[in-house]
């Protein structure tokens, strides 16, 4: 396998927080960032030496950004499989491509989940009114329409608990590819946070418990508050995904568990470095970004173990301006996204904290 | 005491590892860095953004440096007095011009230090050969002669081991201002990284105790092997000074040691985030960097303790290819500076062991 020694340049497509910190991580072994990103004001232009800004669809500018970087990476699974096929013409990409094909795809995703022997929630697809009946018989209620591509943070989603909701369905889907799922009734959400280096070496985070608000993550707690065979075998099944996919890079397996049991049941996979890894900036011996850093070059995994007890918070909107409060707390670490507008709901920023209740 | 707050431009003059290392720890804060410079491939630029490539003296390109920041630090100590005061015309410098002054005279730096009332070597100044030979005879040998501006890594001093080195020295030191130092027969080297904020609050960090070869910083080793008398002392000492200065921002003060009797001599002050403080990246709860930020944008400084153990040491020329080995100890963390050539003795990055030997 390549390897990328410190001093090369990594290129990353995507300049929001998640390209900012892995450029932050990429900064401190020695490699200069190249940042793609349509959106003028993207946070992570602020701390990488070249940035492009152009759309992903835009062939010139994707050739001239692969051709100026020694591998290249994203931030975000909806990167277009088009633009992925036109950055590999000319550097390594990694996570390749299948990582996106599987991930942009519920469908798809769900049915690579069930070939790898992991479960998920059941699922059928759906595009006309007629089809979408016949799954609601199929899976029953509750369950969960979804359109099957570009869904993120609750968007394109819509649950239905009578035989009427089918209706609202119809007007969210629009007719686009869809799938219904049955809704599952757990106890938490979790993620593992796992890494596959191009050497093939895998090595996963501590399991996470996650909290989401309005179908946003609020907070990630560590440890999760779940058996150790229940954390063995959420790191066992994320072990066997990144695997199966021969993945590169970091990744994310969101599960569900059902304390009575310790079922676990896959919800989906992000291709990507996550929200629910954050807390391993302070809060682990290596951190999630200098982690995907580590797998995409080539170089030796970072040791994974939790520095204690760790929670993150997301800061949405004007939370981020309480950083007098949590600069003053001494077990509260405060990151700013360098985002200019407060808006409702975005994310600007997050905290965490390493031991605070020692 | 005005606050910058998290989100607000901060302007660095100098643009090396100490800019760069500055830089990452402003942006996890949200700070935008904007950095001044005239080497064009200065490695704080690649982290950073915004730059101006432009020489010291260049009175344009530093006012409209300044007039795009909400405030300007520096990372080196030899900042021209006209540089600083151009700026201040148009933003807070912090550190102030008073840093700059003392520390850019070993004469000013002595006579400030023994006015603080802490103890430094003998000295006497000497501009001509027979001042130097007045002097030789009151500080006694053996003794080292320095030229008063511009000294760093041993650069501009000389030994005097009897009087027929006296020549040496005046072919070292042209007739430009020097002083002759009593030399010091000390145990230990130590250092005191020390932090006051914009609002006048202190923090010390643990005391490390340095090892230099060649003139050169080689390790940094904490908690350092002294008594708790002399550690308190030490903090004291770089707190009276640090006040004395009215000082803002993270200073270094290096110190020397006599084991039997505990007697601290200060050597010299930095008015910078320092070489020494390097291990509260990952050894200490703040970084040196991130308690810069926070002091001259007066923030509540950060807690100060050291997790543990903690040896930091430096990579010069070639030292910095064998990433291999660092990255994989799961016990050390390697730091690469991003500069391209690996050049004889240049400081090319830094790995840091925490608890390496638990």
């Amino acid at each position: 396998m390549t390897q990328i020694k410190p001093g090369s340049k990594i290129g990353i497509l995507g300049g929001g927080q998640l390209g900012r910190m892995l450029a932050m991580a990429a900064s401190r072994l020695g490699y200069r960032c190249h940042i793609f990103c349509p959106d003028v004001r993207s946070p992570a232009f602020q701390v990488a030496s070249d940035f492009t800004i152009a759309e992903y669809e835009n062939e010139d500018a994707l050739l001239e950004f692969a051709s100026s970087v020694d591998v290249a990476t994203y931030e975000f699974e909806n990167v277009p499989a088009r633009t992925a096929e036109i950055v590999s013409r000319e550097t390594l990409l990694r996570p390749g491509a299948r990582a996106l094909e599987v991930s942009q795809d519920r469908l798809t995703e769900k049915d690579f989940l069930n070939d790898c022997g992991v479960k998920t929630a059941p699922y059928m697809a759906f595009q006309t009114e007629e089809e979408l009946d016949a799954a609601f018989k199929e899976i029953g209620r509750p369950s969960v329409a979804k359109t099957r591509r570009f869904g993120y943070d609750g968007k394109g989603q819509l649950m239905i608990k009578a035989r009427k909701d089918i209706e609202g369905v119809m007007g969210m889907t629009s007719g686009v590819p869809a799938i219904l799922e049955g809704f599952v009734a757990f106890d938490r959400e979790i993620s593992v946070v796992v890494a596959r280096s191009a050497s093939g070496d895998v090595a996963a985070f501590p399991v996470a418990e996650n909290v989401h608000t309005n179908h946003i993550l609020d907070t990630s707690t560590v440890p999760a508050q779940i058996s150790e065979v229940v954390e063995a075998k959420a790191k066992v099944m994320a072990t066997r995904i990144a695997n199966a996919l021969e993945y590169v890079g970091v990744m994310a397996v969101e599960m569900f568990v059902t304390d009575s049991t310790g079922e676990i049941v896959v919800n989906e996979i992000a291709p990507r470095v996550h929200n629910s890894g954050h807390w391993t900036i302070e809060g682990a011996e290596t951190s999630q970004f200098e982690q995907h850093i580590r797998a995409i070059c080539d170089l030796p995994l970072g040791p994974t173990d939790a520095r204690g007890n760790v929670v993150m918070k997301n800061l949405l909107g004007e939370d981020i301006l309480d950083f007098e409060k949590y600069l003053a707390d001494p077990k509260a670490h405060y990151h700013h996204y360098g985002k200019q507008e407060p808006r409702e709901g975005r994310k600007m920023g997050h905290v965490t904290w390493v031991n605070a209740e020692e």
